[in-house]
């Protein structure tokens, strides 16, 4: 059988991930973290694998374990048909699972914690929490991840270049969006969105035109829509796209494993309410703004309050991150899951650090026209926000 | 504010439903099952929101805790903004949390498992397993989802009726699978594929052509493909179709909350060497067989050990269900996620009972030349399988 390595990052990425990833360990006093979960194993290997990853702190070790890929080789890489063969593997190394064990308690099923818990020799109540120790080495970007998110920043610009040319009269949300959808893939777009939480469901994005705009959803996005089913009930509804309302693309870039976030507001023949394009403007005024007093040690909770100033002074409170429901946050970390840390929410404790990746997007739901805004994906440089989506902001028009 | 009922079912359909999971709890003592995940919320609301289903065996009562979606309400809707609240408003219903709880534990993450058990005062060892229950009830389909599963597969069967006319010459694998997920989805597909497990991913399905059918993948899918990255290695690869080459299209139809499982193969110009279509129509044969075979009663096994022979007696066992990496499965539940019970396996101890919905997929990996066969989806009746994707099973020409 012809072998394909495992690993995929070359030893200068995988040198500045683990260097981050012990030291949360060390500081929550970890020995042993088990990685499972798919974003994670990417993160650690660059592909998605049957296995799991095992990071020994204190002996400075990476291994892989990996189960029905026999074609998977390299430094460290074992075999095994299931967690209870690993603690023979490493004692046949030399090795032993180390006490003070992580494992991913939010990103990994009850049942699969427990296994690999008893496998380990682990008892329950004395695992760790092993997605502190992956969120937060993850929130701040190595090199190669920034160069990825770059490269998909600059193909979903591309994408959303060709947004006007994509409408035709008469047009509805859904067809909308899966024209959008269908470029997107045709660029690369993987076409699933990873997500952190056990309940958060969405395909490539939202489209959201008028009222549907305001219509609350179980997800706890930035804002909602009905969905066109209730089985997946959020973004485009079937809301023909017509003059005086908003057309808000939210679909998000996930050309290479990483993504970039970005929303765009669209209109029709150029026209729209003054205060809807007067809540645009503030909206690209926020982010101009928060790019200015943005930089490493800056509070998140701070970016979330400049901005609420900014609306209630313009008078737009009420109508600021929804109307009938208003989300808690203005921004958030962007990675390999479309939600990473740090949050931009009142109540964060998160602080700014040089090589986070952020979105900002503060939006308005305007009363029987929908949502404008916009949100952009940053970079956290060390003199401030360096913009990755760079397409045009202000309202374009569609036309057919 | 305008209120929805949170219950989309009729009592008719909802009734069947609870004395599928009154039966399964009983069977497994348990009083109380509290659901958390998406797929067994939408099952037993026909929506998705943001809460749980509380169900007490014992008092023969259903309860349902929402949070942030006040607009939703209707008997038995309680209002809560976290689990921690449950207990009290049971308290003031007269009602209590009964001993013998189940979670979903395979469905749900440690960390939330941990959180409910807490709140409702369960010790983690004690919790019992309610993805049993869960899985156990969704196996037999009530009538209104046998329906649901009806309309699927015939939006399903026009979706693939429309797939020789979406070739072009020149085109490889994946634009052809993104111009087959834009006709789904315009025909209202959710564009999800809601799968069970923590590590299964994919996004609409699949295309392979050529040798791709023969890479191993790290999901436990049917068949593989490398993807067109290592951020999900499933699927169509870049392959260009061409002459002599088959073209196997595996995707879901998920037209309302519910799924069919169909996979036709196709070819250019009508050109295939023989083994190919000799292996192609063993797998219409092996579906005929199992449809006349399987009834009610019938042991999952013995479907497998059926296909296995047929495939053995060919001369083809080597290749049935793959090459480099062979599944261990011929068949699977279909519903609301995409791998349901029961499971068609050598060691599957699943009696097929009425009102199953199965999809059958015998497939075989030729040489250099691709993957062949069919899959379908089925209705277990009284008096044998019926088949619900009806489109034309033969090798059907792409052409220009």
């Amino acid at each position: 059988m012809k072998q394909i390595p495992l690993q995929l990052l070359d030893s200068k990425a995988l040198d500045f991930r683990l260097s981050r990833i012990y030291r949360f360990m060390d500081n929550l006093g970890a020995s042993t973290l088990v990685v499972s979960d798919n974003a994670n194993k990417f993160y650690l290997t660059g592909r998605i694998f049957d296995g799991w990853v095992i990071i020994d702190a204190s002996r400075r070790d990476i291994r892989y374990f990996v189960r029905r890929q026999p074609e998977l080789s390299g430094a460290g890489v074992h075999t095994v048909r299931k967690p209870e063969e690993i603690p023979a593997v490493l004692a046949r190394e030399g090795l032993n699972i180390t006490p003070a064990v992580a494992l991913e308690l939010r990103e990994t099923s009850y049942a699969n914690v427990v296994r690999m818990a008893r496998a380990l020799g682990v008892k329950p109540e004395e695992i760790l929490d092993g997605d502190a120790v992956l969120m937060g080495a993850r929130a701040v970007k190595a090199p190669d991840e920034v160069q990825k998110i770059r490269e998909c920043a600059t193909t979903h610009d591309r994408v959303y270049s060709r947004i006007p040319h994509l409408y035709r009269e008469g047009m509805d949300d859904v067809e909308l969006q899966v024209e959008i959808e269908r470029v997107s893939r045709l660029e690369g777009a993987i076409g699933i969105m990873r997500v952190s939480g056990d309940d958060m469901e969405l395909n490539m994005g939202s489209v959201l035109v008028g009222a549907n705009a305001d219509t609350p959803s179980p997800y706890d996005f930035a804002l909602g829509g009905a969905g066109s089913s209730p089985a997946l009930p959020v973004g485009a509804d079937g809301t023909i796209i017509q003059r005086g309302l908003t057309v808000m693309v939210d679909t998000n870039g996930d050309f290479n494993g990483y993504m970039s976030d970005m929303t765009r507001t669209f209109i029709v023949d150029d026209e729209v309410c003054d205060e809807a394009r007067r809540a645009h403007q503030l909206s690209i005024d926020i982010c101009r703004r928060l790019e200015h007093d943005a930089r490493p040690g800056t509070p998140c909770s701070e970016l979330y309050e400049t901005a609420i100033a900014m609306a209630r002074e313009a008078g737009l409170e009420g109508k600021f991150m929804g109307h009938r429901h208003q989300a808690g946050f203005i921004g958030h970390g962007v990675g390999i899951t479309i939600n990473e840390l740090p949050v931009l929410s009142p109540r964060s404790k998160d602080i700014l650090e040089e090589n986070n990746i952020i979105a900002i997007e503060p939006k308005f739901v305007i009363d029987k026209v929908g949502a404008v805004g916009v949100e952009n994906t940053y970079r956290v440089g060390a003199d401030g926000l360096e913009r990755l989506t760079v397409c045009r902001e202000e309202l374009v028009s569609l036309e057919d």
